[in-house]
């Protein structure tokens, strides 16, 4: 046949160039990738699609922790390529903290070609068992020809509010046969309208003159819902919470402040007991992160009345401004923060001082991935009234989300400074996003608190009652014998690292850092 | 009431204490812990059993390799001690390598306190779910009175022949509640006996002129089933083969020496086109490792008959004996290997001259944990003639076991060399097992093959027909950008290291390894 009639000829496409199109014609631009041979062809079309920038991970937990902290800053999917079933795995734990994040990530998982499955070979395994836990979305495809269109409602499972995790399972002939062409896009999905009833309970309950709580979640931490949230506060005198581990916080100067729920079950307690109203913004009641002998797992006093303003999939920013609305409530609410850097700290070197230090230096603009764990505290008090910034919590509590969720978000925030609060521990399990940090020049700044020990197990194990342990149960606690060098470690992946023992080291290290673009790790020596 | 009586005081014991004292009596000695919260009542029950040796890993990825290792080498489960879903996620890649060696493993996965589940707090996930794909056995405990025998149950499941990972979820509250004591070790399973038919059929198969192999997997590949297949071999004719990624094969001087199956798909059917009869022991027939566009996946030229002698399940050294019989094999079957180290290398610094220092150097007894991957094969044509020694497998196919393997091979061989044969891509998933082996001192020589890209995959890249690809394409291949230095990322973990860029350099680095006892990583650049 001719097909030169217009000088173009007839290309047609295989399944992954199908695929690679769809997805970025669906508004994806970002791949994480780390393939394996099954993916080769999905490797390949990503050549020919220049809307898609891939970025190789080490590991797939760099690979799904990246594609989390992409997600969290640039509200849309990342895709990440992974390499059939165990590739998925090692990408689990930070897809279960991108999932309690609610953040859109499109999972392209590659499997054996169809025809190969029945063989059993030795990478088969059940790849949709592995991702059921943490996606709301699963399909494997079937045929090169409707790979397009699974793309396309992958991106827009991913992308139902309040955001999940979509995976799609391609075999290997699903990406080599032919295909017709991309599938275009879905219509983006919206979050679902607050009815009047809910707006009209919550407003009577803040007005009913009992103590009350608004506890916000997603959307309604950005400036706009927090703004009308503060409206609401200032009308009612309800307190504005969030989570201890909340996804994304803006905060700083300008931005109405919210208090967060401290994470012991017993401070939790202690902090909600005056409540007797709980209003939820996209949240759930807060519980205890671990049950402990004879400690209470339900964080609200008895008695607390409980009411749901707007699900995690409603429009929280509307519902506030309904709500606000409803209760009359006057353009000028709580007083947003002003800006009040700390002074300059002095007397012994730990996370408080540390804190000062970082709230001292941080640029306008900043994002703060925090896996600080017990040394991020002194950060988060001291950064409150700094400049505007988004604070990012590890949501699942599976650690290791530290290091690749600041290296997506770098991705996801062009121009943004990224400073990334680390504890040794959770360092130790996904250090490899390091490398990706050098690879593309991401701006990132890394503290490692370095305690050398699992520091909040030697709190916990005196309270779940584990008591009159010795020496070979505290080993498993501490990281001593040998001492971990990330100096060595992060230089071993082309980052930039330096050691700070006193708060001079410190402080001259991190302005540095600040003053500086691109990746650089400082080992803090607690 | 007076519980003096004989002087001794009923101390009642809590669900953890009667769990760990049931798998110290089940013969579990070792525990490979990466614990959290929930699990700090079984790190201290920990300390009042002497018959168990924890070992902390940084990452749960380096925990199940170890327990991998350990379980090939001691024939016997170690535990592992994960912290709830995303940690037994984490494990699950090497895992899945444990599952297709046919290991056994007793994972104790902790999980929130049963009254805690319904409050979805954040480290909450579908545990089983996780745990199901890679488990022949998974079972969540209910009641601190029953965890005991759910225990004595696990090792029981684990040891079911061929071996097989069992994987017990132990809510916070039925470790810290009172139980009623340990529970008596079950028997151990043994492996079912093969039937005379089976025996005969194999007999008469191997009998029948045709050009025959027996492919052997498991028990068969130790020096007893070599021994009896060598007289098989060698009163038949018949070839003795192994799989690609055997789990574990005995080489070496004084063994009786099989052919392994080549990697790639065009290959093996080459090498196996001669045969007419293919009699398996422990094993399946053999597959392509992937499948590939227009190759078959099918190994076995048509019309080869398949039998088995005996499944993984069955007992297959007795198998091999009897069919020896059947056979009236003389004693003296195929002659053994016999000691022949390599010459001294010359010319090109590659895994060909690489593998033959270390087959110069290679000590009697030492274990060969094999990811080398496209730098392996040098190493394994150098030690055929070498000492007798055991070759370790990457069985799964997932990369990141080679690091972790070694460490459990370690522990489990108290005595004898490791020797890693790691190429630098996998190196990075689970590097944390340097530390362990540093912690624990342990005799592990790793030879890191820098040649600091997937070279698999740029082989695979053209066999899978993902043909004009460019440099974006290319760079997902590439380890290049920055280079990685895998002696910082070493001593950054405490063990020592050095880097060798000629035959000279490895020689005498090599050498030092083999002569000294501890932990030491060189890292070749290819």
């Amino acid at each position: 046949m001719n097909s030169g009639m217009d000088g173009a000829e007839t290309s047609p496409l295989n399944g992954a160039q199908s695929l690679v199109r769809t997805l970025s014609g669906a508004g994806v631009d970002t791949c994480f990738a780390n393939p394996g041979t099954s993916e080769m062809h999905f490797v390949a079309a990503l050549d020919s699609e220049p809307g898609i920038r891939p970025i190789l991970g080490l590991f797939e937990g760099a690979v799904t922790g990246m594609a989390d902290g992409y997600g969290r800053m640039a509200g849309k999917p990342a895709a990440t390529l992974l390499h059939l079933g165990p590739g998925l795995a090692n990408g689990l734990a930070n897809l279960h903290n991108a999932r309690r994040a609610a953040t859109p990530i499109v999972n392209i998982v590659g499997d054996h070609a169809t025809y190969h499955a029945q063989y059993d070979a030795p990478l088969a395994s059940d790849v949709a068992g592995f991702a059921r836990p943490v996606s709301g979305w699963v399909h494997a495809s079937m045929s090169s020809r409707d790979v397009a269109a699974d793309g396309a409602r992958a991106v827009a499972a991913a992308l139902a509010p309040p955001g999940q995790i979509a995976t799609l399972i391609l075999p290997a002939d699903t990406a080599w046969n032919p295909a017709e062409g991309p599938a275009p896009a879905l219509p983006r999905p919206q979050p679902a309208a607050v009815s009047d009833a809910a707006v009209d309970r919550a407003a009577k309950a803040l007005r009913s003159g009992k103590t009350a709580a608004i506890l916000m979640r997603g959307a309604a931490l950005q400036p706009e819902g927090l703004s009308l949230a503060g409206r609401i506060a200032g009308a009612t005198g309800a307190r504005l919470l969030c989570d201890t581990f909340a996804p994304r916080v803006a905060r700083g100067a300008g931005r109405v402040a919210v208090e967060r729920i401290p994470y012991f079950a017993e401070q939790m307690v202690e902090f909600l007991a005056p409540l007797e109203v709980l209003v939820l913004v996209g949240a759930k009641p807060p519980v205890a992160f671990f049950a402990y002998p004879d400690k209470p797992s339900w964080g609200l006093p008895e008695g607390c009345r409980v009411l749901h303003l707007a699900h995690p999939h409603e429009d929280a920013p509307s519902a506030l401004a309904a709500l606000a609305e409803a209760l009359n409530a006057p353009k000028t609410g709580l007083t947003p923060t002003a800006l009040e850097r700390p002074d300059s700290p002095s007397g012994r070197f730990n996370h408080f001082s540390i804190g000062q230090i970082i709230g001292r230096r941080l640029p306008e603009g900043a994002i703060v991935s925090d896996e600080g764990a017990t040394s991020g505290g002194g950060t988060l008090a001291a950064t409150i009234t700094g400049p505007p910034h988004d604070w990012l919590s590890l949501t699942g509590g599976s650690i290791g989300q530290g290091v690749p969720l600041a290296t997506g978000a770098a991705v996801g925030s062009p121009g943004r400074k990224v400073v990334c609060l680390q504890g040794d521990g959770g360092a130790m399990y996904t250090l490899q996003a390091l490398w990706t940090q050098a690879r593309e020049k991401l701006d990132v700044t890394t503290v490692i608190f370095a305690n050398r020990a699992y520091a909040i197990l030697n709190v916990e194990l005196s309270r779940v009652g584990a008591l009159n342990v010795g020496p070979k149960a505290l080993s498993m606690l501490d990281l001593r014998n040998p001492d971990l060098d990330f100096v060595k470690l992060a230089e071993g992946m082309g980052v930039e690292a330096s050691r700070a023992e006193t708060l001079e080291d410190f402080d001259a290290q991190f302005s540095a850092a600040m003053d500086q673009t691109g990746p650089r790790l400082i080992e803090v020596v607690l």
